[in-house]
């Protein structure tokens, strides 16, 4: 692939190197096949809800994406609902998923979600604590970020009976941390209850077999492994019922209704099937400029420390961190100002999840994980994707010892003032 | 613009002319320049939510779309609220309002809606009878598919304080009849409650103003006016509470959690506006052309009778009748079959709704208005659009004759195979 034609186009700042743009896990530029692909489809007409040719057409290719997307995840074409994203596919699942389990058994209320998930799951199951009902329980995580599994029995075996899912994501967004998706599974099955994971992070870069995961439903979207914003998935089993969050013309077995977007289906299918593809080679080399990048940013500033499982072992054939994730906490920093001055070096990554926006909080995923309030404040995510390459560690390698010193010396200066 | 670029491109019939497409009211193809801004768009990378200049880049460009869409519908910019399109919107305002006005007052928990409303809105208030203890009170329509001022404050006076929401929509898509929202608007406000309308079919077409029109909240959405699918709007008045359908990062004043499109939202604002400038002059274009199909249409198949209001009145600035749309009922005839013999013809077109997947069923719009099954069932909609042309209205008259003839036939033999 030219990468001239995916590199992020950010401004550059006046007589400096390009933007290394290391936030992919917020998004990651569109592979050129998939602008391409969409771009021919937004030249077409036809509704694919309608009878005639045009409409027909549209058809089949949003047929043929499903069936694209399903071969490449491992699962059947017809557990593949297309939907607008994660945050919509997560709703769809957690909501529900509760709601067709309660309406099937009216005890089933509780929701066990893990502590580190993304706000599209917990604020899911927070309004349904507020609005139906539900008693929603926290599952910890160790001091990496995983949830083991004998914490999920033990909370499936405090209400046998009243549970009505579980949802524990695939990878961490922020840590990169792999949770053991497959056992969760099978123990969350032996007390009958269906599992979802957010897998977003995941897709398109570790190993992903639907059905050998045991999952029940999966949330998977675009704009995270190269494809459109705007369209993703849910792999939902053909066994399990979901109350639709968007009512309608009865789209996507009835579960979502709404026109099917043909171009950004077609671009989403595209995306899916190249990343997928691609995932094993691009595994490796990301891990190797990953291990380097954090090996040599701790040469430069040695109290820096790694958030997260040091990647070493293997879940599920796949590697224990996503292999393009770097999570470092910077003692004495916060983790805003190491942010705006390294974007003030054409270098762009983030705090945690790109996600909320609003007031700086520190992450509830370093609280979950036992870190305190300081480290999570100080800490920055540097992550990799498909244009990554070695100039990009180079400069976030040249970049940071001075750039740490100077968010220390207005750490500092900020506490002194305060104590004044 | 150069029509070549944005024609549909529907598969040819071997020695046949191009592809008529008269069913712009299912989807109608995207304007060039809309195109055009979305696939530049897409080569760019940054979430919007990120703070790095990639990110802000991101944001600027999603405002600046905001502001560009709010003037064009008179509304201002902190109320339009990005969506994934019509049957979101539809069923933010109708739950999301639901929601917020019952949980204000739990008396509140009737929701009056036109009996020819979409199945998005429909469905959903069905949804909240089902699921929410609402009251559903269906409003009727007069002979033309209208809703009457005196209908809706009859209905508002059986329950003064009992109401939680109107909802009716601008121009039915089916019939193109328009409707006096102000009016409505009025009579809802001096009952205390807010009226919804689903405006798919009318921006872009008819003149809209969000402002003056006195509606709490409007749906919008791209492919109906030359943008893309999985990109529209819920325009919200700004003291307007609604409960949000999809939890998560809290965007779009926490109201529509999820990613911001970026490219989607540009491809939107420049369609928006676009259409909107051009609206009057293709308005008197369309008409036009609509009013010549059916004068010979009619002199060629003489029982064929306009379904709908005949489109010589003034209502709110514009013409009572969606100025593309010429719905027909043809005696004897199945919709169906008229349909796949236009079809075999290249003319594509639509029996009512592209919007309703499954088993053809008789149009609830035509049933509202007191039509017959057997009329409702012998029922075509043509709907022209910007890439509608004199010969397109030609290619209809050229050959509907020889097509409701054929599908009379069929439609007897089927009638003489019952009775034996």
């Amino acid at each position: 692939m030219n990468a001239q034609e995916t590199a992020p186009t950010g401004p550059r700042r006046a007589g400096s190197e390009a933007v290394t743009y290391l936030d992919h896990a917020a998004t990651t530029p569109m592979l050129a096949e998939a602008v391409a692909a969409m771009a021919e489809a937004m030249g077409r007409t036809g509704n694919a809800s309608s009878l005639h040719s045009a409409g027909r057409r549209a058809r089949r290719e949003v047929e043929e994406a499903r069936e694209g997307i399903a071969a490449a995840v491992g699962a059947r074409p017809s557990e593949v609902v297309f939907t607008t994203g994660g945050t919509e596919s997560d709703n769809l699942a957690v909501k529900g998923i509760y709601w067709a389990r309660r309406a099937a058994d009216p005890r089933r209320n509780r929701v066990l979600v893990s502590a580190i998930e993304h706000h599209a799951v917990l604020e899911s199951a927070e309004w349904l604590v507020e609005h139906e009902g539900a008693e929603l329980v926290l599952l910890p995580v160790d001091e990496v970020g995983r949830v083991r599994p004998e914490v999920l029995r033990s909370a499936l075996e405090q209400a046998p009976g009243r549970t009505a899912l579980v949802s524990v994501m695939w990878a961490n967004n922020e840590v990169g941390t792999v949770n053991p998706i497959a056992e969760l599974a099978a123990i969350a099955h032996s007390f009958d209850v269906p599992l979802h994971t957010d897998a977003v992070q995941a897709v398109g870069i570790l190993p992903i077999d639907f059905a050998a995961s045991g999952a029940d439903a999966l949330t998977l979207t675009g704009h995270k492994l190269g494809g459109p914003y705007g369209a993703g998935a849910l792999l939902l089993g053909r066994e399990i019922a979901a109350v639709p969050l968007l009512h309608g013309g009865g789209q996507e077995r009835d579960v979502r209704s709404g026109t099917l977007d043909t171009p950004s289906v077609v671009g989403l299918a595209t995306a899916v099937q190249k990343a997928v593809a691609d995932a094993p080679r691009r595994a490796a080399v990301l891990a190797t400029m990953r291990d380097e990048l954090v090996a040599r940013v701790r040469g430069i500033v040695p109290d820096a420390t790694l958030n997260g499982d040091p990647g070493d072992t293997v879940i599920a054939g796949g590697p224990s961190r996503l292999p393009g994730n770097a999570h470092l906490s910077f003692p004495g920093c916060e983790g805003d100002s190491l942010l705006m001055l390294l974007d003030a070096q054409g270098i762009e990554c983030s705090t945690g999840s790109a996600c909320t926006s609003g007031v700086s909080q520190p992450s509830h995923v370093l609280l979950a994980m036992g870190a305190s309030e300081a480290v999570a404040r100080g800490s920055l995510r540097f992550s990799m994707g498909h244009t990554t390459t070695e100039a990009d560690v180079d400069a976030v390698v040249g970049a940071i010892g001075a750039v740490v010193e100077r968010a220390r010396r207005a750490g500092s200066g900020r506490r002194r003032a305060a104590v004044l």
